[in-house]
């Protein structure tokens, strides 16, 4: 459990022609599936995109997105972010379209007055579920956020109700890498586990139970 | 890896009193700080919170929040309402105040540019990452989205920029249920796998690979 939690990755290329067995896209599915949601909503929706002439439209909806964002960079760093592999969407003979039915009535409301968000997170857990699962059977899953949703929704004929919340790539891959893409390419460190705990306040310090109070 | 995320439940009620010792809630936290994240941007913070005084008035602005959702429902729907348990925040003997530092520059705002949401996805991830790494430890971990986030953000003093993503009971427990609590309580039942998987569109039932194009 905890080397699939360390060895998961963010897959962008390398992905095999070879297509997922349907039991086995089935079981990564039916794992996410088994994610908590708020109120037992279940509100995700899945779109397998299989189409390669789709999957090719998606692919220039990326190029479009990428355009823009790399404008927003200066000097070395764009040049760094020219030379990154962002995306992995002709290769992977399958994509995932994950969209959250925030409008559904199942379970009725529990939990969602206070904090609406929260059918989307149920949609954010889902997709770490089948991730993980992914990774325990040695297929690979990349997450494409350089995407405008909107040209998404209007391809996959997702309706305005309904939030597009992740598109990833899946498929068999060639290897999984020993650290993140972004690590290796020199664009970002990872931060250490102590700079992101605090104890009882945003500011303070965590303290281990023994010192605390 | 399949059996933790089939048996993972969100626990509200049964935490025992034992405090977690601080090795075991940081192999949790690594497990979280070990997530996916939008440029490898780890927006994640995670505030643990002991103090029992801290606690109750967490405890306090739930029932203030559930009082006002209560009133949402009639009939028996409110009576089956009033008789949930939706929360173990007295009996559990540390809290995780999740939140997201989106204002963070950790990762250069690669992939945010068109979807800047996923930084606070990656938060989420993180928690599923947590919740999974708990169950395959014993250790119970119940969502608590029936609170005020102001409320919230003003007791553990979070700044404004700062978002609060989700608050969490942890502890041990004396058993995780066989199924969800509101499923049994007879709140909601689970959808089948089925209903929630389309092929190439969002309106087009799912097809498995051997019969779709």
């Amino acid at each position: 459990m905890y080397r699939v939690l360390r060895e998961r990755r963010d897959v962008r290329s390398g992905y095999l022609p070879r297509t997922l067995e349907n039991t086995t896209l089935c079981r990564l599915l039916d794992a996410a599936h088994s994610a908590p949601s708020v109120g037992l909503m279940q509100p995700w929706r899945f779109i397998v995109v299989r189409d390669p002439a789709q999957r090719a439209r998606v692919h220039e909806v990326f190029l479009h997105a990428n355009q823009t964002a790399a404008i927003g960079y200066a000097n070395e760093r764009s040049e760094l972010y020219g030379r990154l592999k962002l995306e992995g969407l002709l290769e992977a003979p399958q994509h995932l379209c994950v969209v959250c039915e925030a409008t559904s009535e199942q379970g009725h409301g529990l939990g969602r007055r206070s904090m609406p968000e929260t059918s989307t997170y149920s949609v954010v857990c889902a997709i770490q579920n089948l991730w993980l699962a992914a990774r325990a059977e040695g297929i690979g899953v990349g997450w494409v956020s350089i995407v405008d949703p909107h040209a998404i929704k209007d391809l996959l004929r997702i309706p305005p109700g309904a939030e597009l919340v992740a598109y990833l790539s899946i498929g068999y891959v060639e290897e999984f890498a020993e650290s993140p893409d972004l690590e290796r390419a020199g664009w970002e460190v990872r931060a250490s586990l102590a700079s992101v705990l605090r104890s009882e306040y945003f500011n303070s310090p965590y303290l281990p139970e023994e010192d605390g109070q």
